[in-house]
Formats: structure tokens, sequence, C-alpha cells
């Protein structure tokens, strides 16, 4: 899949992406409707949407279709978002912008902010647990989805990375845990992402094992990038302030092992990635574009 | 059943629950430690177990055994548990006290608060999708069920509560508004604790609409109790201080139409609650028990 070709695509899934969550969440009109403009403002704010595009790619990879796996898709990312909005409040990481645009609870204020992303999180079960939104004789496979969706957004997931990120602030962490910040605050949700598309694709196991594989690579050396552009990128493109981790006193991996064995070590894991498809045919080439894409962003 | 055999059964219920939340959650020495005790202290701070004794009752009432639903009646808990403490944070009621024991923030901070009630509400949709605590061919009912608490609990329901309790402080609210308040906020977890634990136990359509029309009568009583002793509870018995309601410049439905015209509605509510189960046998009992002692409750 060449650059242009990949950069099509990702437009395109990225504005079903869009059009879907926009259709799944109650209109602003609503009653009360502060609250649907709070989860829009933050559910809109420029996403890239690469979790549910992530899901999409993997269920197609297998032989599935993506449409199938839209709630779920949907949902992960209304996860990702609420894990954001409570992340930048004041008593957390205390970020004034986020994609350029003021922080939720800078426009709506802490109290609405703690309960936009609470409500997300909880649309995101009640839009994965829709029954009329699923085929016939998939409850089994849903199930198994929603439990492994609640895992990964959990304390054994992506609420432990925030908890040992905020308990770290200011101290001096080691590689360890560095490591188990990194793995649950990011690649978790990214890892699940792929595995629910899979199973409600009826994947084998082989099939799912090798997309494991490829999500814990890919989620991890997307947090090493993260790192790096916080180091180096310029905060016009990056939309929020950068150098913003060495402020907060919070560890980064460059600044544990350094900028260029950061570099090496992403490498390897995309490699490590590419090498996970191997026995995929060419409906996985999203997923290969995408894994060589992590590495090239600027933002 | 006597008031002897009332208070009985629910310490024993009470027992029952407290005992399979605590199996259900991880231990305090997990890592990161500092996350479980926290969800540890707030779902251990001595709550009734209303919700999930009211569960187990509903299945029991329709013929069912209680250990079917005992993941989705604590899980329940979990939701309520999650509620207060993000309620008790300083950008929302700003509670320094709950049943008589400092809130979550003022013992961990608020950072770690808001992580424990999100851990908390995640945790619930992972006990609920636990394919392993259920018999063999539930997949539908118990997707049915986490699709209805995620409805009763989120921006439709308590969520959407809580946002109209938070934006209407210190306004003149009129009775329409109170009543969305109330009915959100309290009645609908209420409600689908009794509507899952009959699905849970295969309820037929009668039965899940007499229990459907008891919930809301019990759930819209129990918030008007709630008002009443704020108003005119003792603060030793409430475990909180009382009258802060009135400090916090929120509407209470005393406040409305007067404490007379309150108790007089509570008891025609109970009343309501008490007819649409005349269809029930003996086994209802305990939900025709509990009835009668929303409006006896002092604390």
């Amino acid at each position: 899949m060449s650059d242009g070709a990949l950069k099509s695509y990702l437009k395109r899934r990225k504005k079903i992406v869009d059009d879907a969550l926009d259709g799944y969440l109650p209109p602003e009109t609503d009653y009360p409707s502060v609250i649907f403009k709070s989860m829009r403002h933050s559910l809109f704010a420029g996403g890239k949407r690469l979790r549910p595009i992530l899901c999409m790619a993997a269920a197609e990879a297998v032989g599935g279709n993506y449409s199938t796996v839209m709630p779920v898709a949907c949902a992960i990312e209304m996860i990702h978002t609420y894990s954001l909005i409570h992340d930048d409040l004041p008593a957390m990481d205390d970020d004034d912008f986020r994609r350029g645009k003021p922080t939720n609870h800078r426009v709506f204020g802490e109290g609405i902010a703690i309960l936009a992303g609470d409500a997300l999180v909880t649309e995101a079960f009640h839009l994965m647990s829709d029954r009329t939104r699923y085929d016939g004789d998939a409850a089994e496979q849903i199930m198994s989805v929603i439990h492994a969706v609640a895992d990964a957004a959990g304390v054994r997931g992506m609420i432990g990375g925030q908890v040992m990120d905020l308990v770290c602030e200011g101290q001096t962490v080691d590689l360890e845990t560095l490591e188990y910040i990194h793995s649950r605050k990011t690649e978790r949700l990214i890892s699940v992402s792929l595995h629910a598309g899979a199973v409600l694709a009826r994947a084998g196991e082989d099939e799912l094992a090798a997309l494991a594989d490829y999500g814990m690579n890919i989620g991890y050396a997307f947090q090493i990038v993260d790192d790096i552009l916080d180091v180096e990128g310029e905060s016009s493109v990056m939309g929020k302030d950068t150098g913003s981790d060495e402020a907060k006193g919070k560890a980064t991996y460059p600044a544990l092992v350094g900028l260029a064995a950061s570099r090496i070590r992403c490498r390897e894991l995309i490699g490590n990635a590419l090498a996970a498809l191997e026995n995929l045919d060419e409906r996985a080439e999203p997923l290969r574009g995408i894994a060589r894409l992590i590495i090239d962003r600027k933002a």
C-alpha cells in the first residue's frame, strides 16, 4: 500500500467513524443539552480515530466486514475520549489544550467535564451491549468482547496506567515502572481494538495471536513516539504544549534511555509488528501501513 | 414478614453482598495498591446494599435463585458507589463526609478519587460481562441486562440527574425539574436492580411490569425520604451534615411542597408499590417489607 493510498484510506475511514459516532450519540438538542454538548466537544475534537480504524481493519484482515464491528469500534473511541477528558482535569495532568482546542473542563467546568467522561464510558458499554445493532447469533462473541474491553480499560489496564502515572509524577521512575505505565495507558486499548474486531469477525486462534502480537508492538511503539514528539515536536503541530512531560516531572522513554536508543527501539517494535502479520494475506495491508506510519507520525 | 424477620433478613443479605463484593474485587495487595485501597474504602464504607438486595429479592420473587444474579447485583452496587465518589468531589457536591467516614478524595486526593470512581464503573461492566460467572445459555439475558444497567446509569439515567442537579444548584427549580433529577439520580438505578434480577430469573412480561411499577414507586419514595431526612434528620444518625441541601441552595421536595405533603406523597407511593405486587405470591414478601421500611428509615 503506497503512502498516498494509505493516507486516502485513513481519511475515508475517519469519515466513516465520525459519521457513525455522530449517529450513535444523542444530539446536542437532547435534554440536558449541556452534557451532550460537552461529550461532543471532546468526541469531535479532531481525533485520528486510530483505535476504531484498527478495529475495523482487524475484522477485515481476518475476512470479516467492518460494518459488523462499528458499535464496538466507536465504543472504544468513546472510552479513549473519556480517558483524555479525565486525564486533562486539574487534579490529574491539568492541561488547558488538547489537539489545539481548549480542554473539556476549560469550556464546561470541572463538574460537567467529570460527568461527560463518566457519560462517555457508560455510553460505550450501552452501545456495545445494544443487541439490535448486531447479527442474530453473536451474543457470546459480543459478551466476550465487552469483557475484554472492560479489562483493557479498567484497573488492570488503562486506569492502572493512569494511577501509576499520577503516583509517579515528580518521582524518579525506573524502566520497569515506565513500561508498566506505557503498556497500560496506551497499549492495552490499542490491542483490544484489534482483538475485538477480530473476535467479532470470528477469527481463528492463530489470527488472534498474530493480531495480539501486532497490537502489543504497535501500541508500545506508539507511546514511545509520543514521548519522542513531546521532547522534540513542535507545539503548533501537536496542538498542545510540548516539553510538558518534562515540566511536570513525568518520566519518558527518551529521558530514561536517550533519544537515539528510543528511535532504535521503535523501529524494532514496528519490525516485530510487521513480522507478526506474516501469515496474513493482502487484506492485512492497511494494518501494515498503519504500523509503518506510527514511526513517521509528526503529531 | 415481621419487622424482626425483615431486619434479620436484611442483615443476612447484606453479609452475602459484602462477601461477594470482597471476592469480586482484587485485594488491596494487588498492584497498584493505592487504587484498590481507594475503591475498597468507598465500597466498604457501610452501605446498606439496598440495590443488590432488591436485585436478589426480585429474582426470588419470580421463582429464581439469588445466586445467579450476584455478579449483576454487585456490579450495580459498584456503580452506585462510583456515583457517590464522584458526587462528593469538590467540583460537584464538595462533601467531606459520607456515612460518617471521610469521603474518598479527602483520604486519597482528588486524582485518585476520580480514578477510583472510573475504576468501579468499569469493573462493574467487567464483572457483568464475565461469562464464566453465569449458566450456559444466558448470554442473551445477560446482554440485555448489561444494556439496561448502562441505560439506567448513563446520560439518560443517573448521570442525566447528576447533570441537572449540578446545573440547578443555587437556582429556583420547579417540581417538574426536581422530579426529573430525583427519578434519574435515584429511581433509575433502583428500578434496574429489580429489572435485572427478574430478567436473569426469566420473569414473564407481567412480572417484569409489576416489578417496574414497584421500583418506580419505591425509588421515588426513597428520594423524597432522603430529602425529608436532610431537613429534619440528626447529623449523628445520617453520618453527614444535615440541612446541607438547603445550605447548597439545592431544591428538595419538602422545600417545594412542604413537609406534610411530602409525607403524604411518600405514603401514596409506597401504597402504589405494594399494589403493584398484588399478583405476586409470598416469595415477594421481602419486597413488600422493604417498601414499608423505606418510609420508616431514619438514615
